[in-house]
């Protein structure tokens, strides 16, 4: 028992202790865990449950199961509210959206207002959650994604009874430090569990959350212990099916079945611009069916509270697809003059307009006032959440007992925790090791990493074959095999980011890696940035990357795309030279959990290099050869992945000449830059000015370690179709033009 | 007739003129237009069929009319083959393809073959085209938005006598200089519309172009003239549908209902990956009838010439909708061993099965060679197309004749000449003039544009309120009302980008401009890479530039988004700091009908600033204050957008305590350095190195304009949510900072 409440405690742990690593000071110095929530702290609190509180989770008038008349059909949740305090619990989170979206006078009223009765019926009555361990693993999913709707959110977690949104919380809404931000951000506020907003991600990350049970459920469930099973359940809105990323990731939702997949389509007809009908009028279900979905329509979502119970109850019976729930609601339900308009989308209700919306709803009280009653009926879910973790504990010991083996595997995969020298299980090379493309040096460690790795997964969107991304000793992804480690994604790059980004934060031993050529990050770049801005580990391996693909032109070839994310915050571009390099930008990527890394990886052969190594890679940059002493060389000369052979080169034939020449492998500027001055200044000693780097993308950025005496050789202009060759030369990325440039200096 | 056959002239010509000016050098020196296209030239060639060519548009044994028996239903189209020939001309397109992959041993022969049926019967029986003159107004547009395939779209230009593609074009497929690179790009080869190969994107851009169509129809058209009425094509394959992108823009396609926009989707069940059934096996008909489409199927791609005929006829019939005809083909049709598998898909077939192919079709030919009778065949259509473009002229003369006006407006439209002192419809500031939002100011120079330039159209992707993009004095174009301007894109960035793209190929005079936030340029990054690429003067309206955009929070704020595309090749990025800037930001960007121009503008309030203007824009980096005297001042402060009132305050101050300061405005970092090394050394004199920079956005590639001694202001961290204020204290831009700063140097 103690062990398996642990590896919960232990997960968020190893969470936040990884957190501080690799990221902006914003992210750390304002999430804190709720004081207590050590390991024996969680015991302590699934076991002392109040007496009253025990008495509240089975309620004399009712039979000892947990249910609800109204609600008897949704196995295993606390028991409703009666029908009068079920709609003051609704206009209790309407008011708290309104008061908080008040007070800031800033914010989104009118999603909370009309989706408070689903959002209620999910957070009270279905939803099997522990509010005072956010993280325990077993925990149902919801995402927001529409999350400028996120006062619904807050209203949902505060009235739950999460630490993390306490009343001064909501009153901060949207002020600076505060835990309740403008979209919902998982790194800021515990319960909230990815992170939303730009408009269509949180459903990719549904489909992510949901393929992570799917997948660890075939994995480790057993016939006689179903140690993997929750729900996932998202709310979209138009927004988002507008998007065309939630068309992607729905299609792949379908084809992969995920029955246990339940979204929620907030069909209020209203967007930023006004009425859907000036720009969506297609049969958004009729879509869905073609993208083999369940589809159900709540057609009163303001009041038919059955009809969404009844809706909640069909969705769970489809177990193999996916269920769309469109439910009909009017956007600012309850206000009388800005109901089901724009106006009450994105902006505060004004005070006469909250006066006249607490007429309508015969609401009394005070802002940000629940009242006593209402307080009582959600309290009962601290309780019973401690008593669904510790039955799920219990399970997990009599797991643990029964099959120990994929138990310790399992827990590797829940908390995080790394297996002892995995990293020893990455290639090395030698400089005689036969010269090989780094897409496909990539693939060994892929390979190698996924055999000591049990949460270490992904594909490619469509190009397993030219990516090199196939995990040999596993099969597909599919419905039928969800036990299997290869995703197939489909030409869906976008999707596909989020979807990973979804894997990575369901726990924090799954591993998601995904892949497409470098050029097409432009696809998903969103999914990229929410990957790097809400902590999610994802790897991706961006293979072509660069005009050295040759033939299909510059609609592939990339120039701008390194220079764009060594600008991002959080995130690291990794652009390795040959064997080596790549086995240390795998092992960099692994270890850091919290910020994503980009592989930029040839498409064409490279040679092993001298002097590289895994070492040099965690500190971005590094020398690979140098004959000068003192640090004094007469000349530095910089590059990254494919060119550091040809900076190698020039290196030699300038040693030939009699000059001191130090060659830097720059690999990852951001890990450079995180290195002292000190050491910075032994890689480029301030004195050396003469320096030429050469890289096969923009040169804008380089100034910063050339100097502004110094020269970079790069492409500022789109590149060409032909072979690949060819292009080096008419490009000036050649030895005899670096060593031309140096001279020149 | 000699004046409007000088307007399909004019614009080519001065969509050659205009290429010159902004973009890179690889544009330039290898697009150029057949010898002798002038205008006198083509009219020569439109009068000048020989009586052989004459003859064969009416062949004796056939109705003067130019439709044969098989396609009668055809309209205006030139005769189509008998079945033996139909099969030999399909057959050389498919062996073209073959050699010409073949011969470069690198390009994508599976699509050309299996799509070789309905690209013939395309080019051959159903589209209006004169190779001779790629640009006459009112063709039929056809995109391919499988670009990989481009094989296809060489071989029916060839064969149908464009210029652009001859016999040693087709023999220099995908090599360095040719004008077949490895996807198809209409900067290099006239005839080929848009630039595809970057999957969707296609899809987007014929969107665009039946958009353009039927506007400008809606506009110009007369019940007894209708002088805009061309059909726009494309083929799109299983990559495309399964993009995001492609179900955006087929959604408010739909939406629109694009009669004359006529989809087919070859369904060939192959990706790179393998089979379909891996990743895709949602139902796509269903999927497009959900989104309004009218749906054919033809189940026999490869030799069902017929039922090809009968969807195309079936889809013209349909006026108010588009329609989607899925064409199931097997890939590589006729290779014996690698048809309907992925090997055939990406790489040459290789010498022994490209024999077997040979062999199998019953093909004796030399590689490249085209029989005598499919020559001599597809010969008509260079008199026919003359033909074609001859009766429209006639048709145009007669319009200008009825309706003077409406023919200037047009002609205006069609050759991309601006009306004369059209910049002198831009609102002007002074430093008295009211503080306001650049977004707000945007909106000012919209307005004005589009009373005075009669091409100047676009909207928002449903953020048009914040954005301030609506043109007041027009409507919405929708279903009912094309002939309006205010495009209403709905979420949907991604497809909004690709369907601009495609308007601005329409014809030059179409400056479409698009809007959203400036952070969600990552959903649409693919789609603005492609207007750089492809020439698309698209003007992209990025409003909430920064922090600035306060509560919204990290999600919402760009950081990295300015430095990202400063590093893409052949685009502007502008961002304006008041009202004179602003101003002078849209007149470069319609200026620039071959370079697309980002507006980067503030959410926030900011000030009219003393030493602005539209001149110094055009420059893109100039001196708005300086107190120093023989460009020597103690200090250089540099900023954009809404910075540059923090800099000049700092300025201010400074030169209070008896400094002299120089304050630069870098609103254009492209255009900056294109100007003359004295005039840049006139605003960054190399002898000043104490620099100091301030922008709400990535510090990364400052170190241009700081020196290695200066310093940059600027955020390397993602936002926060926070009221604006609060936000520019915490992060350091302050007045009093740059003043810290500027004194520590």
């Amino acid at each position: 028992m103690a062990a398996s409440t642990s590896l919960t405690a232990a997960q968020a742990l190893i969470g936040r202790a990884v957190a501080g690593a690799g990221q902006s000071p914003a992210h750390t110095d304002r999430l804190a865990l709720p004081t207590g929530f050590g390991l024996s702290a969680l015991a302590g609190r699934a076991l002392k449950t109040s007496a009253r509180q025990q008495q509240r989770v089975a309620r004399p008038r009712r039979a000892p199961m947990v249910l609800a008349a109204a609600v008897e059909t949704l196995e295993g949740t606390a028991a409703a509210a009666p029908p009068a305090l079920l709609e003051k619990s609704v206009n209790t989170i309407r008011f708290l959206a309104i008061d908080a979206v008040e007070k800031a006078n800033s914010g989104h009223p009118g999603l909370p207002m009309g989706c408070a009765p689903m959002g209620h019926i999910l957070y009270d009555e279905v939803m099997r959650y522990n509010p005072k361990n956010p993280y325990w693993f077993n925990r149902d999913r919801f995402v927001l994604s529409a999350g400028h709707g996120c006062m619904l959110q807050y209203a949902l977690l505060h009235l739950a009874g999460y630490d993390s949104v306490k009343d001064e919380d909501l009153k901060s809404f949207r002020q600076w430090g505060s835990r309740t931000p403008g979209h919902p951000e998982n790194f800021e506020t515990p319960g909230v569990e990815v992170t939303t907003g730009p408009l269509g991600q949180g459903i990719a990350n549904a489909v992510g959350l949901a393929l992570a049970e799917r997948h660890l459920a075939a994995r480790f469930n057993k016939p006689d212990n179903e140690i993997v099973d929750h729900y996932t359940y998202v709310i979209l809105g138009d927004g988002c099916q507008m998007e065309g990323i939630s068309n992607e990731v729905c299609s792949i939702a379908g084809h992969w079945g995920l029955g246990k997949l339940i979204a929620f389509y907030d069909d209020n007809h209203i967007s930023i611009d006004g009425d859907t009908e000036i720009a969506f009028t297609e049969d958004v279900s009729a879509r869905f069916e073609g993208l083999g979905w369940h589809t159900i329509w709540v057609k009163n979502g303001n009041t038919g509270y059955d009809d969404i119970r009844a809706a909640i109850k069909e969705a769970k019976a489809v177990t193999d697809k996916p269920t769309l729930i469109k439910v009909t609601t009017t956007i600012g339900y309850g206000s009388p003059n800005k109901a089901n308009s724009y106006s009450v989308h994105g902006s505060a209700l004004g005070a006469k307009e909250v006066d006249a919306t607490r007429q309508n709803l015969g609401w009394p009280y005070e802002p940000f006032h629940v009242p006593e009653d209402v307080k009582s009926h959600w309290s009962r879910h601290i309780p019973h959440g401690a008593a669904l973790e510790k039955a799920w504990n219990a399970k997990f010991a009599e797991y643990e007992r029964k099959y120990a083996e994929e138990a310790a595997e399992l827990k590797s995969i829940i908390t995080g925790e790394l297996p002892a020298g995995w990293a020893e299980a990455l290639p090395k090379y030698t400089p005689e090791s036969p010269a090989d493309a780094t897409r496909n040096l990539s693939q060994q460690c892929l390979n190698a990493l996924a055999k000591v790795i049990p949460g270490f997964l992904g594909g490619s969107a469509d190009l397993a074959s030219s990516n090199m991304t196939l995990l040999k000793m596993f099969g597909d992804f599919q419905k039928a095999t969800p036990e299997e480690r290869n995703l197939r994604f489909g030409v869906r790059e976008h999707g596909m980011g989020g979807i990973c980004n979804g894997i990575a934060l369901h726990c924090p031993g799954l591993i998601p890696y995904c892949a497409t050529f470098f050029v097409f990050t432009d696809y998903m770049r969103a999914a990229i940035r929410i990957s790097a801005l809400c902590e999610a580990g994802v790897i991706y391996v961006m293979t072509h990357d660069s005009i050295g693909l040759g033939e299909d032109g510059p609609t592939h070839q990339p120039i701008e795309h390194l220079i764009s994310f060594r600008a991002m915050p959080n995130i690291l571009m990794l652009r390795p030279a040959d064997g080596n390099e790549t086995a240390g930008a795998y092992k960099v990527a692994v270890l850091n959990q919290k910020r994503p890394s980009i592989l930029a990886l040839s498409r064409q052969k490279l040679p092993q290099l001298a002097g590289t190594s895994v070492e040099g890679v965690e500190k971005g940059g590094y020398i690979i050869s140098d004959n000068s002493s003192g640090n004094k060389p007469d000349l530095i000369l910089s590059a990254t992945g494919s060119e550091l052979e040809i900076a190698a080169k020039a290196g030699d034939e300038l040693r030939k000449e009699g000059k001191t020449v130090r060659v830097v492998s720059l690999v990852s500027w951001e890990l450079f830059e995180e290195q002292s001055d000190d050491y910075k200044e032994s890689v480029f000693p301030s004195a050396v000015t003469a320096r030429v780097s050469i890289e096969a993308g923009s040169t804008l950025g380089w100034e910063k370690y050339n100097g502004s005496k110094g020269k970079a050789i790069g492409i500022d202009r789109f590149g060409a179709s032909a072979p690949a060759g060819r292009i080096y030369k008419e490009f000036g990325l050649t030895v005899e033009n670096v060593i031309a440039t140096a001279k020149a200096l």
